[in-house]
């Protein structure tokens, strides 16, 4: 069984620390909100009182779906593998966005149903050539799952061995909406309703198939209680490669960047798994899938972005990227009051 | 009397041709949320279905407030240049920000209370040495407001000049929030306690004193009813150079990167005297200032950013302007379905 030690990052002496540090900055105390709470998080990460980011990347993880077949996509499996090629020949928006923020993109093969030839922004770490149908057995068994988790957690040591201490999370999987949702509702407890959403586009009457196709689901799975479990029942491959990863980055002390509601439903397995793992993690955004709103309040997280995106691959998380290398950066190169001749607030 | 002739962006045949365009993109539709409106506004802005950032800049306007005096910031007047020298030295908020997402930082003296020798980022266009006490008299001439506009769209004029087509405004001067909330109340129309909040951090009865001051000054001032009469009689020389900037971008066709609720009382002034200003505005942020969030209703705008700051110098329009430049990338870069050969939605 995969363990994972995973420690809270609370430490009352480096926070105080750190708060005095942004204290002493040339600005009214808390006047840069959010990003006060980033910079923080990323010293007690680090636990430093001068955080910085080092070899930054952004993970894409893909994978295909036996669920696909039930018509819950408004978009055909092969999708899945053509997306990875437009990736390697970056065009794509998470390539645009990535680079423009200065992440250093990978491509992860977790179980594309597609052979692809050698490239260099390519791992390929297919578990299967795609998961079973959800909706008539298990996605995956118990042993695929725990090899997906330990294969990401593999890739983490490997980039926390390279000195990268934050690693943004991406996705693409045709149907993997449905994964999600479905084990949203199994590890959440919360109604169906509220963790299922058009993914890229259904229409109402592809909603209320989709939503069926879950239901029935969870019906057939319902002995899929533990955290495990429920990832090889209703999971994906990329799913489960990202909790592992997750799981591992935590353990090397880096920061993780969640982009929107699959990897998010990656999050809520590792949780599970182990608890502190939260403390590693900046939302990037709330995304425009209906299940995502629920799923940041279930996490009490407020995400750094809400520009109503709803396409997935990572591209929340690298367009958030920006405002955490600046909360980095003013806590690095902010003058003090002191330093800049600069007078502070009355009294 | 200054006269800005400011064309509505509407074309209906460009619109149409910049939707197609982002609708061809391998992304399902609409699935860029906010960004692909930012792309479209862009475009229309510079008449291109191509549109791209050229030489962006950030321009922080400073000036000192007559009504400093009256204890309405919980700084002191001193902090107006010490602030200048603070970014001329490249130490604050805003110089972090601005560096990180490659925006050309520029400060302008419109009236600051101190000779400061040159510097390479420095443009001094003092009107006076500070404002008068607006709760006294009226804050400047009308002569003087005339000089503050024609001043601000010069320099606009010769950044335009050289091909820069983006500009982000910021500002700097202790007591500026008074001289906002006054305008805007009297610009909108709107209760006073809607209009007010706490600037740099007053406290309950700071607060308090700050209301009572503007409610006398808008009093003492009930004959300032035109746009030009109010920003003489209420204004900064901070904000009338930013106004008369903004009219002057917009005319030039530059887009406008609007901070928070400092700037946008400029363009409160600006609007009032040419209405299509607001269709070459994107707004950055929604601030913590307490009236920002009703003057952004006032714009019907719907802000990039809300992440708690109250800082201004214009360092929520540095934090987003990297998402301002992910939306033109994107269009300039990323494939359509039929380059990438990846295959559309359903039927």
């Amino acid at each position: 069984m995969i363990k994972f030690n995973i420690a809270a990052i609370a430490d009352p002496t480096l926070r105080q620390q750190l708060a005095e540090r942004i204290d002493a900055k040339t600005k009214p105390q808390g006047s840069l909100g959010q990003l006060e709470s980033v910079a923080l998080q990323l010293g007690l990460i680090q636990r430093s009182s001068s955080p910085r980011i080092v070899a930054p990347h952004l993970f894409v993880f893909a994978a295909d779906h036996g669920v696909a077949a039930e018509g819950v996509s408004a978009y055909a499996q092969e999708v899945t593998w053509q997306m990875v090629m437009n990736y390697l020949a970056r065009g794509a928006a998470v390539n645009v966005f990535a680079n423009a923020a200065g992440l250093t993109l990978k491509v992860v093969d977790a179980g594309v149903n597609h052979a692809f030839d050698p490239h260099p922004d390519l791992l390929v770490r297919k578990i299967a050539a795609g998961t079973r149908n959800l909706a008539r057995e298990a996605a995956m068994s118990m042993a695929q799952a725990e090899e997906a988790i330990a294969t990401g957690a593999t890739l983490m040591r490997e980039l926390a061995g390279k000195r990268s201490n934050l690693i943004a999370f991406g996705e693409m999987g045709i149907g993997n909406t449905t994964a999600a949702s479905a084990l949203m509702a199994r590890l959440t407890g919360l109604p169906l309703d509220a963790c299922v959403g058009r993914g890229t586009g259904l229409d109402d009457s592809g909603l209320a198939r989709k939503r069926a196709v879950i239901e029935a689901a969870l019906a057939l799975h319902a002995d899929a209680r533990t955290p495990l479990a429920a990832l090889a029942a209703l999971g994906g491959f990329e799913i489960a490669m990202i909790c592992g990863a997750m799981l591992a980055a935590a353990q090397a002390r880096m920061a993780i960047l969640v982009d929107g509601f699959i990897v998010g439903s990656a999050l809520l397995v590792a949780r599970a798994l182990a608890p502190h793992v939260l403390d590693y993690c900046i939302f990037a955004h709330a995304s425009n899938e209906e299940g995502h709103a629920a799923m940041l309040r279930h996490f009490n997280a407020k995400p750094l972005l809400d520009l109503g995106l709803r396409l997935g691959e990572g591209t929340g998380a690298a367009l958030a990227y920006p405002l955490v290398h600046a909360a980095a950066a003013f806590l690095e190169s902010m003058a003090s009051f002191s330093q800049a001749g600069v007078a502070g607030r009355h009294g």
